[in-house]
């Protein structure tokens, strides 16, 4: 964990950084969720705090955490279904909650600016609402942060899809436990992936529409909508430059102008 | 309006169709949301009725409605940002509060097979839920019906794509307010469509991200995020035909096995 | 529907009005819910927003809509109750959400003065709260704006009651699917009402309470609380007329002080 | 207070009672609302709670209460409106909620015959929404009991409002802190009464509308909305006999069928 | 009831007594719940306002209630347990709201200074919770009163407890139904007690976590938790001598610094 | 992070874990909040964390997770209060949600025996509303797991008490970053705790009550409520053997009997 991650600090370094540095602060938002047989269900939380703590690291004045862990029912086109055992889906209540508190008491706190670090495909709406709730909630105190919100995966340019999948980029939505986050994990957590256990089974073939009750027979028996085989750690480091690329630039060009 | 439409229906017609026909019923989900200067507040709630209905008249056993028009808050990247005025942004809360009542009313009703037409695209997460929610309420009762939830230009063929926007498709999102909804208004409501009055400025150049509060200066100042320049009803009749074909296709398969 | 109707109009010619004409909002309210064999399901809905059009068409500055669809549970005495198939009724969460709604969007859009009128006997108190909460919130900004709540029926004045009911009139509760809302509908939306198919039975004999799980004995066959023989179109246009008289007297004297 | 009232017993009694006598059991509903200069804030739930006990020493096996003192926020055209300071608004949210619980609680303690008994006009309706959706959560353990909902001046006969109110009725809404409620306090608690201190003001002439924020012009400086100058133990006692014999006709006829 | 319960007052005197005196304003908070075969269930009720009532009388400028009636549901390990057929156990959100609503009310009339007197151990957190929620909301006006939060028995001093318990103190929780309660019923409430009926068990033993379901067989037969077989009058007099006493300086000395 | 954690581990042996060992599961609770200026805001995860997968280790048959982060606001006589800046308060709503959630997905996954870990004393309540809720909404199923509920603290033995505390024990309460919590970091996470950075100051002397607005001069300048100058690795180990001991204990003779 970072050395920039807020649960680390006492709360009178936090108190310093926040008063001299006037940081940014970022947001990982993730989900516990079966991510097939070779990945912890503490992938998208994994992820999302290191690629919030590596973009950390580029933009001089900026903090991280804490990761909120309660994501929103894995959906089946984008993470298999919530009617599998491994998968704790929180209801958008839940969601909601969370994340207005978090803006609420970082704004009581002085953070001015704040970054929503999104690893969980399912949890983006629940998120905007909740950011969206707690700023109406402090507009008359007149000390409303200014917040941003983004999914990591979105700032893989176009050049490292073509690269790293030369057959075709099967969209972000199915890439549930495949290549991306496999490799993801191999870069930076190689000892929680085991790639003897990928199941290698074909890309969901998914329809255009959600059904509930879910069909189980939708959703391959690996849990992943694609598959790993072709995971590696030097995909994962070329996709996490790209990520941290993105996510810096996009952040600095935002908040010092 | 439809004769299948529920709201023209009296009760004893609707409970004799309900009992001796078994049909699907579709829910269009709309909102009530600025489409630019040349189109109404209802755009939203006009196609994803008019999905609706022109899909039950293909599907036999089937009834449209009531429609929900109580739409999640515009965002900036997919319909220009709930700041504008004329957009009428509900929160999460309510939105999953009608759909679950709806669910639940139907199941009620007796309804057994359950279409949410979605036609805003901000709504589908909430829409989600309201589902969710709705069925774990049922299932202690044993009669949960079978809900599809869908967004009606995901039935947008790829070939009808690439037919009707040869310079390259800038993707649903960012359609508010330009080619598909206008084409499709003046297809089905030519009297609400005032072609003069379209504004035709650049896409939008939104970022990868949300930002709360809102930079308006993002939004171009039609409110659209593409140009309805080169909407028509020929085009209209074409994406209508695409649409309703694909959900119906969907519907019988799924609802008939 | 009215060109006074906001869901017709386009963003651009609203905000015109609002900022332009300062006119009066008002918001429709009815209900999904059964009227008996011979009246669609939507009346509520269709008279409300009717006589808000026509109101809105003697007040000069003013705008109708959007209507509320969500109504709350019909109850026996007023509405013969939910538990018949064809009624949708909505918790009082909903209802209050999606009237508090109404008037925040309606106050950030600039709106001054709103009037809500109801349709739907029992929606009444939900409506009440969802006002009150939305004034409460409002209040430390400064913008609140003052809301008038009505049922169009109680500005049927004495006289008119007494010519149309020689021989005793029975209540506002009981008129559920009988001749007010059945010659309203004749006069408004001839199209949509069956006259040979009205099940002239004896009004309701209702207790002094209500009874929950309902008693559906209670309730008439029919699902109207009162005979519809008597309806007539002219009795719609004198009815008609008596409301509008009222509420526009009250509105103006009320707004324009 | 009575001696069949809950709050008096100890468990154990109380428990003896409902398993051997299957009592039906009557929950007062009333508020703290300000009632004039004349009568305490406690007027609601006095005179509710003595209703319902007079009511179930008529009826044999019958407990009371707990009585509820969150009342529904005052409203203008029937408490005076909430803007008077002495009235305690409680939002519908926790009048519902606390409705909910007592029948909730009262099914697990097993009655299955529940009476509640409204002294608050503004109070109706919330009630009924507590009522239904304990009874909707109740559904699956098959244990739903029969709840009856009234307001006890429904029940004064046409008879007795003829001899009281010898110049004609003015309605149960204007009746706040009026003859009706006055004469019932002389009766019940006199020592709580000081008719020196009754301000003998014309009926409030209130409009077919409300308005919020509430114009506090409205309102008689008294907070009553019509005069207790009338009032007598001696219609008090008319007034009671009246309500509880009709109470204790309809509780009867219903519940012993 | 003293002179100083609001519930007694007139709004007149009210009003009068708020602007003229600035009292503190106590509210007792209780539960309905089982308290042994020898007290009634608003044990609590009684108690939290005869303390509120009694250190009132000694503060001056003061005034006492409304009390609350809807206490949390009881725990095993402080009260029984809420599967006893007696108690009446409210939810969380329901407490809260009440509590929220109190402090809304309170400082809507004027009330600077406000004291929640505690007297149902499990009410304590949700009452925390009401009150904050209730500043939160309050703050943006700038009219945020102080409010105190206690719960009767912490006030009972050392020297106390060592004369009344000479065989050593089992704790304030497992005080239910005992000693504490039984000898301040005897004192304030004697026709209420009914010393013959006590059960005189060991004290329960109770673990170090909460079960649920509860186990049953983990309650004393008696539904107290520990015997009330040495509680008198005297002691009664003793214990809230020393509970006023403390109250009494705890505000004082708050308060009008 | 021990092997019994659930977030490390992958679905599939997950779900073999719980389908052939039927382990208890050990869900620690927590909070972000301050602890002074020698230890981190996750103290109370990390300890909840540790205490539950120790005792796991010693179980058999055990899985400890997904840890809860999101505690309940900071209270000022047992966290200092959630006015300071560094903790992080989340509303009882959300507190509820979240354990209410777990308890639901465990179930759905199987598992019948749940422990809730708590380490951040304000928890408690809210905790045990979330288990109550859950489990009355898991009834009709006939699915319902044993949940127990604990604060690990309660579990260290009188004796360890006076061994450890020789001069006196202030009470778990004051004990907010002090001997207690500071040894036990020191015993496992030395790395996060700089004891050089101790604020040795007099253990906090709050009243018997809460004030809200809190008084911020009340609670010590360290955030602390007690010294942790006598702090120690060894302590830390006497400590955490106690409480492993006495929740192995608990756990097995409650849930293997």
């Amino acid at each position: 964990m970072s050395e920039k991650n807020i649960t680390r600090l006492d709360a009178f370094t936090y108190r310093q950084i926040l008063s001299e540095d006037d940081p940014v602060v970022l947001i990982p938002v993730g989900a516990i969720e079966q991510h097939g047989p070779h990945m912890p269900l503490s992938v998208d939380v994994l992820l999302s705090t290191t690629m919030a703590e590596l973009t950390a690291d580029r933009l001089g004045a900026a903090l991280v955490g804490p990761t909120v862990t309660t994501g929103y029912k894995s959906q089946q086109r984008s993470g298999g279904g919530n009617h599998i055992v491994g998968s704790f889906g929180f209801d958008a209540e839940t969601v909601i909650g969370v994340c207005r508190t978090l803006v609420r008491e970082l704004a009581r706190h002085g953070a001015r600016r704040i970054v929503f670090v999104n690893g969980h495909y399912e949890n983006y709406q629940f998120l905007y609402e909740g950011v969206d709730l707690a700023l109406r909630e402090l507009a008359p105190s007149g000390e409303v942060p200014q917040v941003m919100l983004l999914s990591y995966w979105d700032f893989v340019t176009e050049e490292v899809i073509a690269r790293l999948y030369p057959e075709g980029f099967p969209g972000w939505d199915v890439e549930h436990g495949g290549v991306m986050e496999t490799s993801l994990m191999l870069e930076f957590f190689p000892e929680l992936v085991h790639m003897d256990r990928v199941m290698d089974l074909p890309a969901a073939d998914l329809p255009l529409y959600d059904l509930l009750p879910v069909d189980p027979s939708l959703t391959p028996e690996s849990g992943c909508l694609s598959s790993a085989q072709a995971a590696s750690a030097e995909k994962g480091q070329v996709l996490a430059a790209s990520v941290v690329e993105g996510m810096t630039e996009a952040i600095t060009s935002r908040f010092t102008v």
